[in-house]
Order: structure tokens, then sequence, then C-alpha cells
């Protein structure tokens, strides 16, 4: 169907997938339908190619994925969609062609498809739950695909356009509160003082500050303070 | 939109995931669209809450995770689905109660619901072409969620040296089998010849075949054909 064939250009394309292949769609090529469900991944309709069979599709490849349920009667090797993803990378590294073959909407790929590929990709999904429709199913692909081939921090602050706060800038902070705290009779009594001052301490360091809100932070506790002494 | 609700819980329980809670959904709730689009996954709308504001929905949560594009203005720690997931699975074997926020269809979170989240999760899509939609959103989350909770065998093994033959030889060695058995009288009897054809393919399939290997079979099998030719 049209509508499939453009959710899985959409979903290649938000992903940086561009190499699309069809084999005998049924409502032939070009589609408009296709074109109307790609919505902006135009560029991946553009350079997408036509083939009869399956074995022309992948003719000059190297490694092909088929994208099916774990296979009863034949033997194969079996890859989550993420391990494929790696792996693929991996072998295109050392030169490697490699595709992915998926399956029409309801019917799936043909036993002659999947015994012709490499390697088998399952998507582990609820054992008693699994309604993955076409584009869900390349969209994990190549969300998998993208992850495996770009590097990427998994864990930043994002800050904007404030770098984070220097050590110096927090301990000023710190100095600033217990000033105007000790001014104020807050760490009291006496003996849980060294305590509050630790508490306090640490939930500066535990707070990834920028320079801005070093800042901000300053101008808040001069204010308090401020407040305090005009009400004194 | 109820199709958005509908076709979250879908993503959801795909996955495993069944605690949905709404923040003023717009048609209301219980909202038969929702239903109609998720087929089979009315077990999570069944038990799907409804709260007034994000605050009251979040509120017994310990850690919440927002899903937006990376914030300009606030400070956060931002992290890719993959990572939230097992910082998010992590954070529950240590026995916190967490959350992730998805935003409207068109007009995502408000900056509200971003600056009370703790983690930003940003899809790292091609930058030239983003456009998931919430149903697609949640599905890649999902996805990783469950990767993270569930224990999988990531399959990999050694390929040796690559000279690997491309698929178009692969099939030029499986038709020349096929040539030389049917001349032989092999694929007997009928009814079983169709799945010994599948059989052969699949174990050509199977294994990874340098050029060499390719040689090597061909002439093997034209060998035999003209042993049995001088034979007969």
């Amino acid at each position: 169907m049209g509508e499939n064939i453009g959710a899985a250009a959409r979903a290649m394309w938000n992903f940086g997938c561009a190499d699309l292949r069809l084999v005998d769609p049924r409502d032939g090529w070009p589609n408009e339908r296709a074109v109307a469900m790609a919505s902006g991944a135009t560029m991946v309709l553009d350079r997408t190619r036509v083939f009869d069979t399956t074995p022309a599709a992948i003719a000059d490849l190297t490694t092909v994925y088929a994208t099916t349920a774990r296979p009863r009667e034949l033997t194969k090797r079996v890859m989550d969609p993420e391990a494929a993803a790696q792996d693929a990378m991996a072998r295109m590294r050392d030169g490697e062609r490699v595709g992915i073959l998926f399956g029409r909407e309801r019917t799936g790929l043909e036993n002659d498809a999947i015994a012709a590929a490499n390697i088998i990709i399952t998507v582990p999904t609820n054992p008693v739950f699994s309604s993955l429709n076409l584009g869900q199913c390349v969209l994990l692909m190549a969300s998998e695909i993208r992850k495996a081939a770009v590097e990427h921090r998994s864990d930043v602050y994002e800050t904007g356009d404030s770098a984070l706060a220097a050590q110096v800038d927090i301990e000023r902070l710190f100095v600033h509160f217990v000033e105007e705290l000790e001014e104020a009779n807050y760490f009291w009594p006496e003996d849980k003082a060294a305590h509050m001052r630790l508490s306090l301490r640490n939930l500066l360091s535990r707070t990834p500050f920028t320079e801005q809100d070093v800042r901000m932070m300053r101008g808040v506790v001069r204010t308090l303070a401020e407040r305090r002494r005009r009400k004194g």
C-alpha cells in the first residue's frame, strides 16, 4: 500500500536512512498516497528503486537481514534490532553492503525471502500483545541504525547560553549564604550548626549550577537579607 | 485526541508498559476513538487515570522525565531514550517511582511541565528532518524501557576475514544446485519438493560464504553432476 511505503520512507528519513528499495509494489510506482504520507521525506521516495523480485532487490548486498517473528522451521541466526543495527554498522565499516527486508503489512515476508536472508531480526515485544505495523517496525530499526551510526553523548547537561559555574563561584555562593544566615541567627542550636552548614554546602554541590544560576541565587540571598534588615 | 491516546496505549502495551495517566484530555474520558485505535490494548485504557493538572499527575513520582526537544533556556540533564530507560530501570530497582511526560501532538509539553521534570529525554533524529508523532515517540520510549527491563541476548559471532560473496553469487549457486538436482530427480516425492528447495536455499543463506567458498561449491556441484552423467 502507498500509505505504508510513505510511512516507511518517513520513518527512515527521521533517522537519516535514505536507500529504499521496493519489490513489486501492489499499487505500482510512483504512488501519490506514498508521497502524501511521506510528508517531507520525498527525498527518500525520489531515490527509491523498484525491483520485480526480492533476489533482484538484494543482488548487490553482502549481508541481508529479514524482520520477522522467530522462524520455526528454518535454522537462523536471530538478533534484536539493537544488536542487528550494531552488526550492520560494523559490517558497513568493513566495507560491506547491507540491507534489511520488511514484509507486507499483513502477510509479512514470504518463506523464500526469509530463507535467502542471512540474519533474522525479531523485535522483542510483549509476549501477550504484539501489534507492530510496518511503519513502526521500520521506525524502530531506523532508530537503532542511527544510534549505532552516530556517536552521541547520551547523558549530558544542556545549559543553554550560560556555562556551568566553576567551583569557586559555588563556594562564594555558599559563603554568602552563611554570612547572611549567621547574621540572622540561623545556625542554632550550637551543636547542630556544623551539620547544618555541611547540609547546605552539600545541597549546593548536588545541584548543577550555571553561572547565571549563581548570579540569580546571589540576588535572591541579597534580596532576602536586605528585606530582613529593613524589617529589623 | 482519542486516536493519539489509543495509539499511545497500543505502543505501550506492545512493550509491556501499562500505567497510562492523562492530563485534561481534550475530548473527555472515556473515549471511543481511543478504544478503536488501541485495538487490543484495552487493558491499558481500562487502567488509565485522568488528572486535571500535570503536578497532580506526577505527585506520587520521585523522578520525572519529559520528552521534548533540547531546552534552550532551562538548564537540564538531557538523555536519549536508551540512557533514560536504563536510568529509569535503575531507579525503579532502587524503589523509586518514575514517570515519563509526553506532550500534546502538535504543541508538545508546556514550559511549566518541562521545568518541573527532573530529566529531559530527546530522541536523536535526523537534524534536517524530524517528524515523530506522539504514538511514535511513545513507541520508541516503550521499546527502550522493555530492553532495559528484560535481559536479552545480543547475538554476536565471529565472521572472520570478509571476502564475503554477494547475494547474486549465492542465488546463482542455488540455481546451479537446483538445476543439477532436478536432472538427477532429487526433489522427490513431489509433495516434499517445495520444502526441500526451501531448506537448501536456507542452508546456503545460513553460512557466510566467501567468494572462494562459492567457487568451490560450484566446482563441487559441477563435478558431482558430471560424474553422474558419465555413469548414466
